[in-house]
């Protein structure tokens, strides 16, 4: 095990920690730890809402969850020598669920979760057709996650940080900060909102001195988006193995991580989609010096994926292309195509039993491929979901004999929104 | 070999050989042939233009290629008892470039093509940015390309129909025509044209009485865009060993199908992405009556990939978000991502000597993978793309000591739009 | 398609084509046909019996099969330039069953067939227990096999040629038959023998002129084993996209290759236990001048297999030690753990309803993985065998419930040895 | 985590901890705890040699090391309610080295070892080729391994236990005995020896009362083979993930398990081949009553492996028949021709710098794979062994330009045997 530079005690709350870390990005934040190329080290993270989330059978946590108070970032880690212009390079060595906790009230404790948003808070990919809150618990059995609010199904975790990256220079920062304001100013009062400028209420900044308190958390900007930093990417592919190359904005780079997920669908579709946890992550740095000119990256992550993720060799797949659910017919609307293709799988899930809901889950939480198939063929574009048969106990392909029936259970837990 | 029910002779026109297909959506276009569930059968495609790209030096046959023309489809072939409300099965048996013509002048013939279309005649995913003319040639060895205009890669070929679909029925035909130019109607002079209406010029219907030409060629659909039949979906997986569902909307199913593609991206980015061939393909047809209503699959295809699909193990990955060039935030914009995503992996590959130009082609063309990675973290959706390291002859990685650099040969032949 | 060096015309024999090959080894043989480094070139190859297995319900024909007649080889293709102590390049670009004729009398011609040879004509790896004669045809669908004699299951081909290699030079071909005849010498009369002497009758020797037939008859090897020159491997990742390297051992490398299969599993068990047909195969070949030294490569041929074969995920895995069915304890023998292994899971299969025959035979033909797990672990040698669970069309996973129990249609047809 | 019902303290030697395992296997060995059907458990396991080979640059260790003493084994564990004629499921949760112990004296601390050992000393596959001891220390870097002692390589962990199986009836142990017995005699004097007979020095029996040690300990068996009973079968792809199905032989079957390995080469070629290491393991047990019958399991364990193994994509194999080094043909010996396929393996490696025994000790460690590859062709076997390429950190491939010259460093430690 590589040494622990930012413990984390179950027992307590992210703020009352030894080590404090933060939950908005700013170049001032104070780096918590120092690295150097080389180095490999253990980071704990705390899942995104800090224990807000609860195993039960009800979603009332999840129509209330705290979005002001995301996402509870492990760092910043300063890396000695970076300094802008370079390429960090992030090796994720291993990562997980919390080391030795196996039960107990916070997720990573031998359990996740992931949840339905309601369209007031936060919303969805697909919030209009699913408006309320919904939430599935799922079980940790090694490596196994399975749900006693999705039955039928089982799958290898494909753990991963959802949320990774560098901390943004003061200029960056402004930019972000003026694009988005004239993101959110073209529609101001819309639910869900276009974005999230900062949020002074609930920041934490780390180590940052009293006296700049106020200042910084009327500046920083919200954990919710990727950006040129790398940031909330939720790749799901960002497994154990990969390496990651992210631009480096200020002096000693800053990286911070957290959000771990259990496992993820492309897309984290329901929002909080992935299964969400706590847990460790072990990582090693290394930089490479003007990297960001010599290889063009400047404006966001590369990286290789590892090559330990669960293997499928068998997929249903279901395509989708840019009309609306009314009919409107948009112009080559990938985001749109994959919202169809997602409401195609709904549909044929839910001719096996499962409600519309248990299946939107599903795809949020399952290794479930979404892939951009055809951008050019005007006016539509076609987006695929390909869905892992071996993930079911049960044959969901077609045939002339029809769809099996399964036991849909208890059923998702819901809460009005 | 199963029987051959759609041959054709590569030294003819389309419209002069035994059997005449068709390059337009009607109900009425009549069936060429008839087979029954369980029947397997082998049908020649045509590549998509005709015969009109050629295997040269020069762009100027894409700056100038005839899009009325397209696409050349072998069908429709009726299915016997086939009727509305079902689901037809498709089993993709084998694909291949013309068999036993290893050399001539029509793709298919030894060699295919790729083309980056001029903005003025019909673009592609990043026309803004590459708004003129461009090609490469592929030469075929067994399962293999490479190109003289690419040097430096090569790959196994992932062949595939890039359209397949049933005939629409006479509400589906009217329903695409008025929301496609409902969409036209927003900005009728758009180049490229938002969507392409009816064009009664260059339209085949196969064996239509001539009578009825002119009404049907002004009511037919254009075969560029997937839609509720299938049709154009230019999904790369739909490699041999798939088995696809098609909605029946015509009694008989009518299947039509064409546009084979050695190769392609995800995305078929250039538009003419995909190394475009002639070629034949075997099918096997069964009929799942009422599968519309009992698997929930009633707008559009599903199906089961392939597992003998080339195999890749390592990736060098990049990320889009929805901001644009310019600098504006967009508002969950997966398409917008991925364009963002394939223009710095372009970026990344001139820096190894290659153009911009070669580095386009080759990501339509070369088996990347393309994913929706994030779509719910506002502002910004997350697209990434992934190609496969093995199909580089070098080193394609970053590191500290930088990129080799390759020789990029002739370059990409082009034509100013 | 690559230029045909080697016509075979299906309507007639082996002998009576217009270019002959050949069914022995030996350095005298004369080429057929001329190549140069970096051609590509195509070859027809006849199925090793020529014909004398039919497509009906008897056995008889693999009882009474005609050893002394096989294998029926393409070539020998003289290479320019290659001489001694060079490394053949050979890059199999494609390969498949007899192309453009689908049904026939003669395997290649959509279907093939797997057999259990009698013990007293050749035998197989598991002779003692299955002494008589069996024999099961295979149907090609596309890229798929099935079997009217082993139902149940189906598989994608795994398509290779058992047999390929560069000719002996003469003292090679001396070292063969001294080292070959000095093990018959230590049990001559055993049934099945130990190996196969020089046998005149029957041989066929290509171009070689009368007056020396009767010389080289007498001193020409039999083509059974695989040896230094690679030969009659039948190692089933020989397929499409494969590179083997090869010693040359005489001027022209004189590559000859023949004996393909539709699958295989590792192994070949039942001795006959491919799916044999004749076929097409295109290969490029290229020469590493001086390369038996440069690589250390002088007694066995190495490879890269390719990275198209199909792809399956989940695996029934048996195990088999080094002890003897009678309980004998032998000492650290791989050949027997396998047999044991695969007794294990021809054991396993007939509990749900297969007979003992028809699970021997889909050992030998599907893409079954057999591996050397444990080598050193005294006494016992551990071998494992992989059966892909998807080639079933029942879950043939052991569970709770008990086996599932599939009807066996009319069985392997049958001759007793 | 599951409960952890067998620990280990890395201060303390396997026989002065609280609860004690045993390495030999008898019947009477009591239970050091008892788990139900459906129970999960977490298990500690100790390196097979408890400490005796340490993290240096000597092999002098490896030359004595003290075979008499192993394995040390975790358990028995009774499963409640199984029976003899039962079928024990036991799933693989996860397995991983020592937790939370980054460094230290004991394998499994950061780090593990592989050796080849002297002829005199147990000897390995190739120990009349390789007659003295070896050693290579490999360091973890997550789930990477690298070693100082074999340069250019690294590889991701395939972690498994080499052993683990049920206890043996007394019948069955005395039928064990009785056959290996038999083995020896026919040459009782032999170096390495055919098999090894019970050995009372140094035998750990767990809680087994003082009044019964000195029967049991002659009577037990030694662990080295596999057996009826799975035991010490070195398989590499019972991973993270695997389903076992043991045969049971005595009521409440009496699990055992122990030797995990951080990766290993099918074979386990340099008997201590595998990279050993201590560590922990989680399991959940199932029973199938009455299963050996229903499924015809009675002899050798079942398995389904994991699908989390890395993956690769690209190998180079090379092959071997059975003719030993002296030019003597033997008659279809799988054992022999997988030894001289790894011998031309170790001959290609060396042209890239390596020292042989290097190239053998990397065979041994890494993910390579061992294939019977043909079984018939008399009186040549063919075996295959497959080495993945991008475990290489250059390039590996046969090219015209000749092999790269790699820094072999320090080499591997010997001691001369």
């Amino acid at each position: 095990m590589p040494e622990l530079i930012f413990p984390l005690d179950s027992s307590k709350k992210f703020e009352d920690q030894e080590k404090i870390g933060h939950n908005r990005w700013h170049p001032e934040i104070p780096p918590v730890a120092t690295v150097k190329p080389g180095d490999s080290f253990r980071v704990h993270c705390r899942e995104w809402f800090d224990g807000a989330i609860v195993n039960d059978d009800s979603a009332d946590d999840i129509l209330n969850a705290p979005l002001k108070t995301v996402h509870k970032l492990s760092g910043p880690f300063r890396v000695e020598g970076a300094k802008p212009g370079d390429l960090l390079v992030v090796d994720i060595l291993d990562v997980g669920p919390i080391p030795n906790e196996d039960s107990g009230p916070l997720a990573g404790q031998g359990w996740g979760y992931t949840g339905i948003f309601a369209k007031h808070n936060g919303g969805g990919f697909l919030t209009d057709q699913f408006p309320d809150a919904y939430k599935a618990i799922w079980d940790f059995t090694g490596q196994i996650a399975t749900s006693r609010h999705v039955p039928g199904v089982s799958f290898a975790g494909l753990i991963h940080p959802g949320l990774m990256g560098t901390a943004p220079s003061a200029d960056l920062l402004a930019t972000w900060n003026r694009r988005e304001q004239a993101l959110i100013d073209t529609d101001p009062d819309r639910v869900p909102p276009l974005a999230l400028p900062p949020e002074p209420e609930f920041a934490v900044l780390g180590g940052l001195p009293q006296s700049e308190y106020d200042r910084v958390a009327g500046e920083a900007a919200r954990t919710a988006p990727p950006r040129e930093n790398g940031g909330n990417q939720d790749i799901k592919n960002l497994s154990k193995g990969t390496r990651v190359f992210y631009p480096v904005f200020v002096h000693g780079a800053n990286l911070s991580l957290g959000d771990l997920h259990f496992s993820q669908g492309d897309g984290e579709i329901t929002f909080c989609g992935a299964i969400e946890m706590g847990g460790f992550i072990d990582l090693r740095v290394e930089v490479i010096s003007g990297g960001m000119e010599t290889y063009g990256v400047k404006e966001n992550a590369i990286f290789m994926p590892g090559t330990v993720d669960p293997r499928f060799s068998e997929f249903i797949a279901f395509s989708g292309t840019s009309v609306t659910l009314e009919g409107e017919q948009r112009y080559l609307d990938s985001h749109l195509s994959y919202q169809r293709a997602c409401l195609h799988a709904i549909d044929y899930l839910t001719k096996f039993g499962y409600s519309p809901e248990q299946a939107y889950l599903l795809l949020g939480a399952a290794p479930i491929e979404g892939r951009l198939s055809g951008v050019v063929d005007i006016p539509n574009a076609c987006a695929t979901v390909y869905i892992p048969t071996s993930i079911f106990d049960f044959d969901v392909r077609p045939s002339a004999s029809g769809p099996t029936q399964i036991d849909p259970g208890m059923g998702a837990p819901h809460s009005a929104g």
